[in-house]
């Protein structure tokens, strides 16, 4: 089956750059001795969470307790979820933990630390968490220096028993560095305040087994990982435009696309009309703020080889308006409605949400197997 | 079981408003002598839909094919796919014919036209057709007055057997007015630039039954809709804070929004950090160009009641940042980690895409009920 053969529009997945991209990241952590807990956000698919952790299940991160289930079920058994767990979650947690998942919670005050101690105490599960660190001001955490709200947190958790398990980071604001240079220093900002919270629990006492960061960028760029147990990492297995815009990939490298048919045309306007929208795109602008912006995707041939400058400028629910980035003629006549395209997305977690299955190719046209793809809370 | 009971995040729909919003639209376009085909691309719900129809299934419109299978299973049989048809998804169309449904297609050059006509003579099927017309220059479409392009559409079309249906458009740029006086100027836009197209293919000896046009705000305040046999319209029965924006309903008309908890805070920046991030939100910033900007979403107490000045203003995947619009103080204290908040979408259309289904209440903040919703294409 050729990609032209299937209704448009739908996901589809490169699988020997899906393996290239997870194999890179394996062996540069391996090199550096630090190991991986891939986050399986991006892709919510268990074929691609398996050759992150490099053929069968590891360690993963997951960003909701529906991921947690859907994995624990396919035999994933060490699993953090790096969001931090509110009250209404701590049931549902626990049957996971019943279950023999040895599931992992994250907090960053002292509230959620003994609302999860109260729930484990009365279950007489264990609930082992993690306290999440701000290394860079981007979201959630406590400051890595603020020693004595740190140790708050985990004697809030180890009121009864002992659970804390480690501290936690992402240094979200990586995605806004503006060359490499910038995103080393980031790693070495998450290395270091990570480890800096590590300390002052262990100097109050604590044990802090754990001490984990990541994002790709970081992941791709961070020079030593001293002090550091494992390292998350997310859309780097399929890669996106962001993260070309920020050199952590070329788009060469980029997994995942959409593809699309063109509807028609609007000759005067140099528009081509194709059948992806913002439902198939997502409604991400990541790379509005980068140098380069990439409207809603980056238009690509059949084959996946970008045309220069041709963006999807704009989008309706399922209509996407194609030109070029800076205006400039389009000749109709090179693309008849019927002529099927590929688009590059800008953020490949949020496109991939979009739907419920990637079709598969290895470097060509043709379709060979479809991996499911799972969504929701 | 009350709001307060369920895992967050989650869809919550509250009925009295949908029923509210749905019998205010069927009254005032029934008034005004003019039939409604609403757009069902907003709830993706029999039972939403049901509603906007009065009570039983009706004539509706949609975004895709998948809409058309589900709906026409459920017993609508009149169904408008209001998207230029690409070639690839014919044989889906000619299934669905074959299966009962009275299921018309939209085109707006000659290539779709020819392609169309071809697949419905080899299938001996027969495929009716609504030429699209660009009424303001927003997205597919013919122009109004393109006579000798319209009779050339309408001639591909009827090649072999009359296949050409009437005439769409579909006032998107109504969603920039900047006033209600813009709006009704839109409107009769709309309305003039459709019965043109209309009457350009009657001149041409081409018989045009159906007129069709329309938008929530143009549907909302266009005063007369004569030559026009229909009207669509898909986001009023929810409303969301981009149609609150542009006065076409209140805030207190929508009757969709997203439940959240609070996970924590970030008191040296009045930050409140809540589980509802872009994957529950979308990343729709449709008040960005807005007067008052919305962030992600506008905070909510757990009976739905707006926080003045709270938003979204910032979102990963899986957290929502709130703080007051412009700045300001948040005291923690008054939203302790897990506080339920509701938010309300920007975009309706958008928001509910990312959910499977809705929880649903009758003004209060007890769940009665649940409404399976579907997705993809």
């Amino acid at each position: 089956m050729d990609i032209t053969d299937l209704e448009t529009p739908y996901a589809l997945v490169d699988v020997e750059r899906v393996e290239a991209n997870t194999r890179r990241m394996l062996e540069r952590l391996s090199a550096l001795g630090v190991s991986l807990r891939p986050h399986v956000k991006t892709a919510k698919s268990l074929d691609v969470a398996l050759l992150s952790c490099g053929g069968k299940p590891g360690p993963i991160t997951v960003s909701t307790l529906k991921e947690a289930e859907q994995f624990a079920q396919a035999g994933f058994n060490d699993i953090l979820y790096a969001v931090g767990a509110t009250p209404n979650k701590l049931q549902h947690a626990i049957r996971l933990s019943q279950s023999g998942v040895d599931l992992k919670l994250v907090t960053d005050n002292v509230e959620g630390a003994s609302a999860i101690a109260q729930a484990s105490k009365e279950a007489s599960v264990s609930l082992p968490t993690l306290i999440e660190i701000d290394c860079d001001g981007h979201r959630s955490g406590v400051k890595p220096d603020a020693a004595s709200q740190l140790r708050a947190i985990a004697a809030a958790l180890n009121s009864s028993t002992p659970l804390l398990a480690g501290v936690m980071t992402h240094a979200g604001d990586s995605y806004n560095c503006k060359s490499i240079v910038a995103i080393e220093a980031m790693a070495e900002k998450e290395r270091s305040g990570i480890v800096q919270a590590a300390t002052a629990l262990r100097d109050g006492g604590f044990d802090c087994h754990i001490v984990s960061l990541g994002s790709t960028p970081t992941a791709t760029y961070g020079k030593q990982f001293n002090g550091v147990t494992e390292v998350r990492a997310g859309v780097y297995v399929f890669h996106d435009l962001v993260m070309a815009g920020l050199s952590v990939c070329k788009e060469s490298d980029i997994a995942f696309s959409v593809v699309a048919t063109v509807i028609g045309h609007q000759p005067d306007k140099n528009w081509i009309i194709i059948d992806a929208g913002w439902m198939a795109m997502s409604r991400d602008r990541g790379t509005a703020k980068q140098a380069v912006d990439q409207g809603y995707g980056l238009v690509c041939d059949a084959r996946g080889e970008p045309f220069d400058d041709l963006i999807v400028s704009d989008a309706n629910q399922e209509h996407g308006i194609v030109s070029r980035r800076s205006g400039g003629l389009i000749d109709p006549h090179a693309f008849p409605v019927g002529t099927t395209l590929r688009v590059l997305p800008n953020h490949a977690c949020a496109t991939a949400a979009q739907f419920d299955s990637y079709q598969l190719v290895r470097g060509s046209t043709n379709i060979f197997g479809e991996w499911p793809r799972f969504r929701g809370w």
